[in-house]
């Protein structure tokens, strides 16, 4: 398929790439305390019920609620204390009628008892007697057996990506190990006849490879596991194989050609040597990145990125997460972080086309205004003089100084 | 200082404990694939210019910008074609009147040209002669040399978090090493006589702990490093121990206390011994997380988080954030996380009091809606089950169905 007969808008490519691709989740077990920001493999139901035991929620005495009704101020009901319940164990008596424990926030109600009042609410008497001040209804200052979770319930559903409060849920139920998708590997080829490591230093025509590095940053982000095979020369050979071996290891390929038009035709027609169907959409209606191309191969997705360091940032940003999310087996994706803010001047954009500008927040008073950061596309600390980026959508030709625009935080 | 003598609004409890840290942000240097998420402890200036050469950033013929001046389709200018420029090489030609190169985008400009006309504007008369039918002005379709970045330009600020454009932007310049913050050193405490570590089966009357991966988690997503110290029985001696030995090795110190008043007490005297000026806030007027201890010891930040879950780890996401960042010397906090919903029922609050409410996001075609979560504040699985959390500030005194608010995202 030649470069850009056809320009599709980026939901119209994303869908007709996201078609082909065979999904398959894979699962590994990990510490739950290493397992911040994993996304969970499959459900995980409790082992027993959450308290395991009836606990008090407040300092007071644990009562059998019975005992304290009609109790006030005026009229105190008086209960025998028959002991304080220690922390971290079992109390060891149970209540009978007309009398009482003294207990702390978190011990373990004795049997017999079914409410606690709180100390605010108590006169003691002496040692061994209390005056109950106000009447408490049976369930009152605890927590039952399971009142947070029952014993079998579903806590964490499958394709969760885990946050401190599900860390902590795992722990509370003693699931030190939990089972989470592997990480997606994403195997990332540079080429260009032009460009080199980055260490050491560059001959005039050379350039240092961004793009390789860009990504596996972004893919760390995401929670997928970046896979660097290197710089390959703009030929089809040396392509052809790395590509191929990157396709049997990884979950994701992901190609960043050469920066002339023949060395982007070059990884669509290798991409085509790789398995069928090949190349689903070659050119996107978008800037900065119209020369990308989104391919199936044997059911896995792979993407040639367009070589100049922004375009392959900004194009890697828009459709390489969703294919991850996928891949991590993610059921309902965070919001993606964004603030809206007032634009500071007039933006032209060409009708039909999708427009990314990047933009720097100037945080005031009256809230953030969003300002351009001008730069030829190929220009990386663009990218790094800006804190987001702004979309001008296909249908509008331009935004206008002092509209309220949305920026997607890079 | 007994128990909540004073109850503090948030914003004034965190200046009256901020003001009294010493901040000493740590140096170290790492390699730059590995840096993302970090802070730079300085600034990075570049050591040459980029690009380092005159680059096309087209497909087309690099030129002398005056040779083209009055070409159109009907009268085009004839120029000679010296040569073509390999890619990743300097030329090893020059240009003289009336000659031209064939170049590709990325590809190095000949001395003596100082513009290139687009491929689309030319036609190829023979071998060596091309037509172009488009007058160039200097410097179009081109960049000079430092048009991104000139040598000794600072490019990314100290206190900058990482993101993939500046690690781009790093590898561009070829520095594959960066002086960044050392992470800070979180200190996690856990105490309470009823607390037992998550492996393992639970006696009744034991609850395993939780705060300490709850808040681990936490730290580990705001850029700091966290040391666990264990779980401390309920007594002066252990805990005075432990707290000091934390104090000495890290930057911040965090305690979760026992759940009872006497051991939150415990919490406040232990601290006061670490060092001056100890507790300076020891009670926050918010809910949930009254019990918070905010102190000071010889300049570094202890604080005594109330032993509940939920309240532990809603309190330190209110008041570590802000240490860690500046620990890192953080100069520009992204804007926190949070998207706009539409709230599905009537919330109440205390006046004077800042109210923190789980809640949970349904999308729905006009755009968000927050569902308040509600179950007893000692239940993990109530924020497990939440997408984030609205704030209700100390000067309302609740929120009505309907409303729009802003949720912060967990």
């Amino acid at each position: 398929m030649p470069e850009f007969l056809e320009l599709l808008p980026p939901p119209e490519a994303s869908k007709r790439w996201q078609e082909h691709i065979t999904v398959q989740v894979k699962a590994e077990e990990v510490d739950s305390i290493r397992a911040i920001g994993r996304v969970t493999y499959e459900a995980v139901t409790a082992p027993h019920p959450l308290p395991s035991f009836a606990r008090s929620t407040v300092d007071g005495y644990a009562v059998w609620a019975e005992d304290t009704y009609g109790a006030s101020e005026a009229l105190p009901a008086y209960l025998h204390v028959a002991g304080e319940v220690p922390m971290g164990k079992a109390p060891g008596f149970a209540l009978s009628k007309g009398r009482c424990a003294f207990i702390h926030t978190g011990g373990m109600l004795p049997e017999g008892a079914n409410a606690v009042v709180m100390v605010e609410h108590t006169q003691t008497v002496s040692q061994d007697e209390v005056e109950i001040l106000r009447a408490a209804a049976p369930g009152e200052n605890m927590l039952k057996p399971g009142e947070d979770v029952a014993e079998g319930q579903e806590v964490i559903p499958a394709g969760t990506r885990l946050r401190p409060a599900e860390i902590g849920g795992l722990m509370a139920l003693g699931l030190t190990r939990v089972k989470v998708a592997r990480k997606p590997r994403v195997g990332i080829i540079s080429s260009g006849d032009e460009v080199v490591p980055p260490e050491g230093e560059i001959a005039p025509g050379q350039v240092r490879d961004v793009n390789a590095y860009t990504l596996s940053a972004l893919v760390q982000e995401l929670g997928g596991e970046p896979v660097l095979y290197g710089i390959i020369p703009d030929r089809a050979e040396p392509m052809q194989a790395t590509a191929g071996k990157a396709l049997e290891e990884c979950d994701l390929v992901v190609i960043t050609a050469g920066s002339s038009a023949s060395a982007r035709d070059l990884t669509a027609e290798v991409i085509n040597t790789l398995g069928a169907p090949g190349v689903l959409v070659h050119g996107v209606d978008v800037r900065p990145g119209k020369p990308t191309i989104l391919a199936v191969c044997n059911g896995k997705p792979v993407i040639g990125l367009p070589g100049n360091p922004v375009s392959a940032l900004v194009i890697a940003s828009i459709f390489v997460p969703p294919v991850v999310e996928a891949l991590l087996g993610l059921r309902r994706s965070a919001p993606a972080p964004s603030v809206l803010a007032r634009l500071t001047l007039n933006l032209a954009s060409q009708a039909g086309r999708e427009d990314w500008i990047p933009v720097r927040l100037l945080s005031e008073p009256e809230g953030y205004r969003a300002e351009p950061v001008f730069g030829k596309s190929n220009l990386i600390f663009t990218l790094a003089r800006a804190d987001g980026m702004i979309r001008i959508p296909a249908d509008a030709t331009g935004l206008h100084a002092g509209q309220m625009v949305e920026v997607w935080l890079a």
